[in-house]
C-alpha cells in the first residue's frame, strides 16, 4: 500500500516556490510531471495546479532511501517532498521559477500511478473522445487547469458584483412543472406521483418574474439549464446562466447595471478598461449593416442593399428576387488577388449552406475584370452599382440575391464572418461589446401559419407600438436587447409586461384563446393580477461568456464535465439502460 | 391600463427614508401595506424588502390627482411616490422610521391588486397550503423576506470563505449516470437516445473526488441535490449542499477549515464569536452519553448505563434486555412536579415511536416515591440504581430497557431532547457545535444480511484499523465526522480511501465481487490507479444550516418555492401529467 503523509504538510505550492524562498525549507505535493534520470542526479518535475517545481536529488548527498523512491517514480506519481530551496545550476528559462530548485531530503510516495493513455501537456493534439472518456486526466493539463480556475473567477466576479448592486441570489426550483408547450423539456418521472411527471428547467424565467412580484426587487442566480434537443456544436444539453431580475427597473437601468457588470469583469478578469456606454445597435440597423442581431463589428465588410438598382434588370435571378425580397452585396476592399474563383467557389459552396441559391461576384484584379452577372446588366445599371459599392481595382463583390430577404441577411451575414476568419481581419485580444435593441415583438412562423414571440409572450412592446398589437403586429418592437460580444450573442433580456390587462391582450395578438393562455400560464396570470412591479431582467450564457473570455474555441474547454454532441457523457458512459425494477417503480415502460 | 414609471426611478428604498433625509425630495416605490383614509388626511404605508415608510396626503395642500389616486390604492397596489420627507406628527413607535413621513407631491398606480386571499402581514397564522399556493405573495410578508434574505447572506458567505481560502467552484453534472444501486436517484429519459435515462445526483460525491484526481486541490460548490423518496417532515425532494473537497487533507485539516468556516460564518452573519476548536466527541461516547450522533449538550439528562446492576436481577423486562441489549436510564433532576404520571404515560407513547416497549420510571416527590419497577428488585439493586443516577427527591428516572442497545439509545436520545423542550432547559439563542468523530465504518444491515458501509464505499478506514478489515468489521472506525449544531447534523464528511488496493479491500469487506465492484463503480476505479491524491470532505445540507441561523422551525420557510411533504408545488401544481406526444418522444409509456 501506498505510504500516507503522516504529519507532514504543504508548506508551499508548487508555483509559490520562488527565488524568494532560497534557503527555506518547504513541503510541496503534486503529480510528478517529468522525470529526468541521469543515474547520480535525479530531477522530477512536480506539478500542482499553481505550476510545476523541479525536485533534486542527488545521490552522493541525499538519503539512499530517497534516491530510491525517486528511481521508481513515474509520471503522475502522487508525492510529498520535503527539502531546501537552492538556485538551479542550469536554469530552465521555460518555467517561471526555473531558476529555483527543491533539494529533496524527504519523499513520500503518496499514490503510484499507471501509465495514462495520453501524456499530461500544456496543449495536446488528443483527440477529443479520448480526453473526455478521461476527463480527469484531461483536466490535469495546464490550459485546462487554467480555464477552470478563471471560471470559477468569473462567476465569483459576478456574483461579487451583484451582491454589491444590490442583487439577491435566489435558488428556483429544478423540479418543475411541464407545460405541453415544453417540447424541449427535459421529463421526470415522479416516484410518489406515478403517471406525473416534473420538467427540468429551460430557465428560471417564471420563477424570477415571481421573485419581482414577490417583492425580491433585485434577484440573480447562476442557474443550470436544460434543453433535450440535437445539440449544436456549441450547445450542451445541461448549461448555467447568470440569470436576473430588476424591479422598477425599464431597458436603460437594465443595461446600466450590466455594462457596469461587464466594466468590472474585464476589470477584474482580464485587467482591461471598458468604455461604457457600449454602442446600442437597433436590430434592424444590426440586420441591414450586418445581416446578423449579433454583428461583429471589430472590421468592417458591411452590406449593401442593391435591390432598387436591379429590380427592374435584365438579370432575372436578381429582378425576381428584389420583387419580393432583395439583393445586397458586401465589397471585399483588396482582396482579389486571395479570392481567386477556386476560393469563390468555395465561399459559394458555404452561403448554400446558410440557405442562399448562389453567390454572384464581381472580381477586378490588374489584369481583368470579370463577373458572373455583369453581362446581365445594362452599363447604367452595372455602373450604379459599382458607385454604390466604391467599387475599385483590387475588389471582390459578392452579393446575394432571394426572394426571402432573411435569407440574404442570414447568408451574407456568415459570410462577412468566414471572409473576416480568412482574411485575417480581425485584431486578436480584441473585445468588442455592443447592444443590440428593438427587436421585433413577433416573427412569423411559417411552420405555425401564425405570429409568434420572438423573446417570449411576457416580453413588453415599446409603449409607442401597444396600438399596433391588433393592427400591425410585423410593426410592433420589443423593450428587449442582446449583449453581443465579439459576433457572440452573450447575454439577452427584455422589460417584461407587468400589467394583466396588456397581457391579455399579448396573449390575444399571439392566437392565444383565454382558455388556453390560462391552461398553460394559469398561476402566473392569477400571480399577476395581486400587484406586479414593472420588472425586466436578462439571463447570460455563463459557458460561452466563460468561452469568450478565455477565448477557447469549444465550450467543452470551459466546462469540467461536459457532454458531446449526442448529450451523452463518455467518461460514465450516460445515459445508460436502467433496470425493469427502476422503471416498474416509476410507473413507466420503454416503447418497443 | 396602468401608469408607467416614465422617468421618475427611486431615489431611496422605503427603510432607507429615516431622519436624515429630512427635508430631501425622495421617490419611493413598492407595495401599498396599509391605508388609513381620514377623508382630508390619508395615510399609506409602503413597503419593499427593506421595510416601511408612511406617505401622507393631504387634500389642503395635495394635488387633487394625488388625493384621487391615495383614496383609490388598495392593498397590494404598486405605487411609485415623490414627496419630501419630513417629521411626523404622530411618531409610530413600532415602525423603525416611524419618526417620518413623505409628503407626497406626486403618484404614479404602476399596477392594481386584488384583494389578496390572505393579508400580508409580518408573522402569519395562514394555512400552509394558502401560503405554499400564493407563495409569491407568501413570500411579501417581512419574516419571509427576511428569511431569504438572510440565506442569500449565509450563501455569499460562504462561497467568500471558502473562495479566500484557496477552493475554486466548479460546477458537476445533474445529468449524470445512473447506478443500479441508486434506488432512490430520480430519473430522466433521454430523447436522442431512446431507452436510456440519466440519473439526477444524491450528491456530487464521485466527481468532487474526481476533482480531486484532476489536481484542483481545493473544490467548493453549493451543489443542488436530489433524493426521490418518501418526504420526511424536513426533507425536501431537491435540496442544496455546500460541498467540498480537498486534496492532501486528513481529518484535522478538514475540520481546521470548517472551523474557520463557521466562525466566519457566525462572525459575518450573527455578530458573534465562536471558541475554535469545537469539542470532539467520538462516535460511542456521543451514544453512551447522548444516546444520539447528533448529541445536543446545551442541556444535561446524560443516559447511565444500568446493564450490569440489573442483568441478573428478578424484574424479566430488564434482565432480558441485558442479555443482548442494555437497560440505560437518564435522571431529570427535580422533574417530579412537572412529570406527573400523566405527563410520564405521554412520554411512554413518546418512546414507544421510537421503538421502544414502554418506559420505566421512578418519581420522588415530596409526598412519595413511586415506580413502575422498583417492586421487582431486590433493595441492594434498588440502591445501587439510585446511587449510580444520584437519585434525590424531587427527581424522575426514566428507564428503556431492550434486547436492542441501539433502540434503547434512539428512544432515551430523542426522549432527552424532548424532556428538555418540554421543561425548557434549553437556553434561548445559544448555539453549541461540536464534531462527533470516529464514526463506526460499517453497519450491519438485517435487511441485506451483512455489513454495509455507514457513509459510503469510498470512507477512509482509520489506518490502524485496516487490519481490522478482515477479522472484524465492528471494530473498524472510519475518518469520518459529522458537524453537529444544537443536535442538528448541519454536515459530515470524511477522508476517502486514494489507494487503489485499500479501495479493493474495502469492496471485498463489503461484499462485493470484483465484477459488481467494476459494474457499479468501474470508471471510477479506474480512476484511481492514475494517481490519486490523499483527500477529504464535507457536505452541508444548507436548507437546514440556514434554518439553525434563522431559528426557523420548517426548512419550508427558508427555500423560496419549495415543495410539501409528497414532493409536490402547490403554487404550480406539479408535477402533473403530459401528453402521450411527449412521452412517445421519450420512447416511453405509463403502466396501467
Amino acid at each position: 500500500m501506498a505510504e500516507t503523509m503522516g504529519t507532514w504538510r504543504r508548506s508551499h505550492y508548487c508555483g509559490e516556490v520562488t527565488a524568494a524562498e532560497i534557503g527555506k525549507e518547504v513541503v510541496v505535493c503534486g503529480f510528478v510531471h517529468k522525470r529526468r534520470d541521469l543515474g547520480n542526479l535525479i530531477f522530477l518535475d512536480l506539478r500542482d495546479r499553481t505550476g510545476l517545481v523541479q525536485l533534486a536529488f542527488d545521490s552522493s548527498v541525499s538519503p539512499a532511501e530517497c534516491m530510491e523512491k525517486a528511481a521508481h517514480c513515474r509520471a503522475e506519481f502522487v508525492l510529498m517532498a520535503k527539502g531546501t530551496v537552492r538556485e538551479r545550476q542550469a536554469k530552465n528559462e521555460a518555467m517561471k521559477n526555473g531558476d529555483v530548485e527543491v533539494f529533496v531530503s524527504g519523499l513520500k510516495i503518496l499514490a503510484e500511478a499507471e501509465v495514462p493513455p495520453f501524456e499530461i501537456t500544456d496543449k495536446t493534439a488528443v483527440k477529443d473522445e479520448l480526453r473526455l472518456k478521461y476527463r480527469y486526466l484531461d483536466l490535469r493539463r495546464r490550459e485546462m487547469q487554467d480555464a477552470i480556475i478563471l471560471r470559477h473567477k468569473i462567476v465569483k466576479a459576478a456574483r461579487d458584483y451583484f451582491d454589491e448592486n444590490g442583487f439577491l441570489e435566489i435558488e428556483t426550483p429544478i423540479l418543475m412543472k411541464s407545460t405541453p408547450e415544453g417540447a424541449r423539456d427535459y421529463l421526470v418521472p415522479s416516484r410518489v406521483h406515478p403517471g406525473s411527471f416534473y420538467a427540468l428547467p429551460q430557465s428560471p424565467q417564471q420563477y424570477k418574474q415571481l421573485l419581482m412580484l414577490a417583492g425580491f426587487d433585485r434577484y440573480m442566480q447562476v442557474a443550470r439549464c436544460f434543453r433535450d434537443e440535437d445539440l449544436r456544436a456549441d450547445r450542451q444539453p445541461e448549461f448555467t446562466q447568470i440569470d436576473l431580475e430588476m424591479s422598477f427597473a425599464d431597458v436603460d437601468d437594465v443595461i446600466a447595471v450590466n455594462e457596469g457588470f461587464m466594466k468590472t469583469l474585464f476589470q477584474r478578469i482580464m485587467g482591461m478598461e471598458l468604455t461604457v456606454p457600449f454602442r446600442r445597435i437597433p436590430y434592424e440597423e444590426a440586420m441591414r449593416r450586418f445581416g446578423s442581431d449579433k454583428p461583429d463589428t471589430r472590421f468592417g465588410l458591411e452590406l449593401t442593399d442593391l435591390t432598387d438598382l436591379v429590380k427592374d434588370c435584365g438579370f432575372a435571378v436578381f429582378s425576381g428576387a428584389a420583387a419580393t425580397g432583395s439583393v445586397r452585396a458586401i465589397n471585399v476592399k483588396g482582396a482579389a488577388k486571395e479570392l481567386t474563383r477556386k476560393e469563390i467557389d468555395k465561399l459559394t459552396e458555404f452561403v448554400k449552406t446558410y440557405g442562399a441559391k448562389g453567390l454572384a461576384f464581381s472580381r477586378w484584379t490588374a489584369e481583368a475584370q470579370s463577373s458572373s452577372f455583369e453581362k446581365f446588366l445594362t452599363p447604367e445599371e452595372k455602373q450604379a452599382i459599382h458607385t454604390r459599392m466604391g467599387y475599385e481595382q483590387g475588389d471582390v463583390l459578392l452579393v446575394v440575391a432571394d426572394a426571402k430577404t432573411g435569407v440574404v441577411f442570414t447568408a451574407l451575414g456568415a459570410l462577412r464572418v468566414e471572409l473576416a476568419n480568412r482574411l485575417h481581419l480581425i485584431p486578436e485580444n480584441s473585445f468588442d461589446l455592443l447592444w443590440v435593441t428593438d427587436f421585433p415583438q413577433f416573427e412569423y412562423s411559417e411552420e405555425e401559419g401564425r405570429y409568434v414571440a420572438m423573446h417570449h409572450p411576457f416580453t413588453a412592446p415599446r409603449e409607442e407600438d401597444i396600438p399596433l398589437l391588433k393592427t400591425d403586429k410585423a410593426a410592433v418592437h420589443a423593450k428587449a436587447y442582446d449583449l453581443v460580444i465579439n459576433g457572440c450573442e452573450a447575454g439577452g433580456g427584455s422589460v417584461r409586461i407587468n400589467d394583466p390587462a396588456l397581457q391579455t391582450a399579448m396573449f390575444e395578438a399571439l392566437g392565444f384563446t383565454k382558455e388556453q393562455a390560462v391552461a398553460q400560464f394559469g398561476y402566473l396570470i392569477e400571480a399577476f393580477t395581486y400587484g406586479a412591479p414593472p420588472h425586466a431582467g436578462m439571463a447570460y450564457g455563463l459557458d460561452r461568456l466563460v468561452m469568450l473570455l478565455t477565448g477557447k474555441d469549444s465550450i467543452r474547454d470551459v466546462i469540467a464535465f461536459p457532454k458531446v454532441q449526442n448529450a451523452s457523457e463518455l467518461m460514465t458512459a450516460c445515459p445508460s439502460p436502467v433496470s425493469k425494477k427502476q422503471l416498474d417503480e416509476l410507473g413507466i415502460a420503454l416503447k418497443q
